[in-house]
């Protein structure tokens, strides 16, 4: 059952048309109008419909993007930026048609500054890509979302994922960006000076923005050093409790943990059958240490005997990097892991924060629910910041369990704004969470909007993502 | 010579009379119009010309600030939020007349949530007064900008200071504002969470915005865990370049010092004879160590070691709380200190931040201008985030020296600047370094006003700072 989401075009087939030919002009081979090209550019990796655009463009510049950009605004068509497709909210859908710009071409790392420890790249620069280009410099690039997602992506939906605990989110690793306006007038937001307090901070209004202020050509970020010592471990635990609440007290104890990750029996169960491995069946934390040597080794007995405070078992560590690769590429997998769980089932994946000493009691609340609602939806977080995930595997094709999902994920968003969270953690809003998003900020959204429209007045960059206008 | 800068009065003597007697009716005693209350709330620490607004408000609730916003926008009358009044380019001038609104009376703690490393304040809360109210929670707020500041003006002003290097600046360390906006709307810019990626980052955009978007009235703030052990060192170097050098070695070997500031031997010789101490009159690094008891002694060697390797002598430890308190009050009396070299001067404070691979040439290029100048200007600096500082001595009625100094100091910007650096790193661009705003930032300043406009139509919100419209 090919499911679309109902487009609701800004311009007459004609107008697009129209639109189309001039962009064809200036770009030749590098715009498609193939079905199969659009179709792969109206999708992410989420739960939401696809919508493909009326046409891909695939730039090569900054100056090529103001170029599009321009001629769309002249034309009155809405302008969709894409990445490596890996979002969780519908962030690309082409949903008033348009014109989806594929950035992935922009894929150079154009200076490594090693001495200020950051990295010049575009947009279409993969996480992964930059790591390995980074090894023999000794530098890292530490936020990983998990998906082998883009700098640009990951830069508009303010990615953080499983060592944001130790490394902030993309909010804290952004020094610069270079941002093609809605009328195609190109910014930099920011010198690259560690820090400075000249004018409002564009940097972190683009960051988060998911492409709804301007398209993202360029981005300085920062580095850091390989640490000389990293660990790894895994930790099982009886009950939920006693693992969440190893978790609060590792970071109230402020132990600059690198990773702190849980996985209930659920998840630890599916992993093990996707990943061939063999992981207790219980709840689980997997941790990371990053040091000295010295250093590490103490971290690492001090959550030791705090886990065993809360009835932690079967401490096991691995610290060859081999090893330690082998258990993140497992916690990585678990999303596809949870798929696996049901033939023919979709993942919908939620994604709530709230402050560490409401996680206890939001996660056990929650799997009462899961349990109390009959769904299979293993857990996952990045429980150092109050941020979880249920993966519900979910049959599309049955509106009843459609039903009962949806019912359960506006519970859990609520549940999560009553004890002062976020009804997304790291995701984003996209078009899945529009609608909370007004519970979540209130009157601070009429400010959203209006900011919205002094840069965008016409709504063409991605419109219909965050809010509506 | 009392000079005061020539304000430009937005409205009639009757249009302020009549909104001032609106607002008198909503405060009684907490408005007035005493010309010493005026006077001292027309001024801040800067080099600024003073400007006294036509009156002052002492609010104590965000709703009364708010009513005061409403007010003052149905009359058209410029409103200005005051602190401590330390800020240092002239954040705080009623250049077109209005309202200043003193919020020093909202000096409440409102709720310290242990547990999740966090703290709810008015703005008026001054830093030393947070940390005092803390001590028994063992948790601590780190930043510190030298003067004993409110928190309103550390947000709006993006502030930072020593420990920056280590714990971020304001930009990282607030999680959400209450806000109230040009028109009186009151808005709250995030939950509790510590991360989200939850519509745009309303938070960070009024940071540093300098009280030109709404009047920032409740605060929520990260805290830390004290640190187990802390350590204090000094080190002196003959040559300026040796001491950059260990400066820059350490930020890029990636040991988390707490603390690294450069004072040059002209400002620790002011040091000496203000604070009566016994300084080395050389160029010297002041550094301190936060970790465990092992992690500081470990952080300490390594440090030593590169020092050495620049010719650093005389590696003094305190360890005492005492003496280590005696030190940094030394180093934050730096400007007074200065200001004490030359009798009936004042002193013009410079700040710039360059990515630390620049920071040697832009501080000795500096120092050359300085010596070609015939300037008597202590340099100090948070060198760790390639920040420094220069307080220039400057008799302000001597109009040759201060053309003199003037054109000294925007030579440092524009040499900060082709260094792709800042012309602020933290003071702020207030009225003082407006006409640099253009030359760091572009078109992006465009951005910024068309925020401006959306946000503040009717530019009521203390205009003329950062940009004239």
């Amino acid at each position: 059952m090919a499911l679309v989401a109902a487009a609701q075009h800004r311009l007459t087939p004609a107008a697009t048309d129209a639109a189309i030919a001039a962009l064809k002009q200036l770009l030749g081979e590098r715009l498609s109008t193939a079905q199969p090209v659009r179709d792969q550019h109206g999708r992410d990796e989420s739960w939401a419909l696809p919508s493909p655009p009326d046409a891909v463009v695939f730039p090569d510049s900054t100056e090529e993007v103001a170029e599009i950009v321009k001629i769309c605004a002249a034309h009155g068509l809405p302008v969709i930026p894409y990445g490596a497709g890996t979002s969780l909210e519908g962030h690309v859908t082409a949903l008033q048609g348009g014109v989806t710009i594929d950035l992935m071409q922009m894929n150079q790392i154009l200076k490594v500054n090693a001495e200020d420890l950051d990295v010049v790249v575009q947009p279409g620069v993969r996480r992964k890509q930059l790591n390995e280009y980074l090894r023999d410099t000794g530098l890292f690039f530490p936020i990983d979302p998990g998906a082998d997602a883009s700098l640009g992506g990951m830069v508009s939906t303010r990615a953080s994922g499983t060592n944001a605990v130790r490394y902030g989110t993309m909010r804290e690793n952004v020094l610069a960006l270079t941002v093609v306006m809605a009328d195609g007038r190109i910014i930099r937001t920011s010198k690259r000076a560690k820090k400075s307090a000249a004018g409002y901070d564009l940097t972190r209004l683009f960051i988060g923005s998911e492409g709804t202020l301007g398209i993202i050509t360029e981005i300085t970020l920062k580095l850091y050093g390989i640490p000389e010592a990293m660990a790894a471990a895994t930790c099982s635990f009886d009950t939920l409790e006693g693992a969440v609440n190893t978790v609060i007290q590792t970071i109230q104890a402020g132990i600059p943990v690198a990773r702190i990750e849980l996985l209930d029996d659920v998840q630890a169960d599916a992993i093990n059958k996707y990943s061939k491995l063999d992981l207790p069946v219980q709840n689980m934390l997997m941790l990371e240490f990053h040091g000295t040597e010295a250093g590490v080794a103490e971290q690492a007995e001090m959550v030791q005997a705090l886990a065993s405070d809360h009835g932690g078992q079967n401490f096991q560590w691995a610290t060859k990097a081999e090893d330690r690769a082998r258990m993140w590429e497992a916690r990585h997998a678990a999303a596809y892991a949870c798929k696996a769980l049901r033939k023919g089932c979709e993942i919908m994946a939620t994604d709530v924060c709230v402050p560490i000493s409401r996680l206890a009691d939001c996660i056990i609340e929650t799997k009462d629910d899961v349990v109390k609602t009959g769904l299979v939806a293993p857990l996952v977080g990045h429980v150092g910041d109050g941020n979880f995930h249920l993966s519900v595997v979910i049959d599309r094709n049955n509106p009843k369990e459609v039903e009962t999902v949806e019912a359960f994920s506006e519970r859990l968003v609520h549940r999560a704004l009553r004890m002062d969270g976020t009804c997304t953690g790291e995701h984003g809003i996209g078009s899945g969470k529009m609608k909370y998003l007004t519970a979540e900020h209130g009157e601070a959204v009429s400010v959203m909007r209006a900011i919205k429209k002094a840069l965008d007045p016409d709504n063409l960059m991605n419109p219909g993502k965050i809010f509506s206008l």
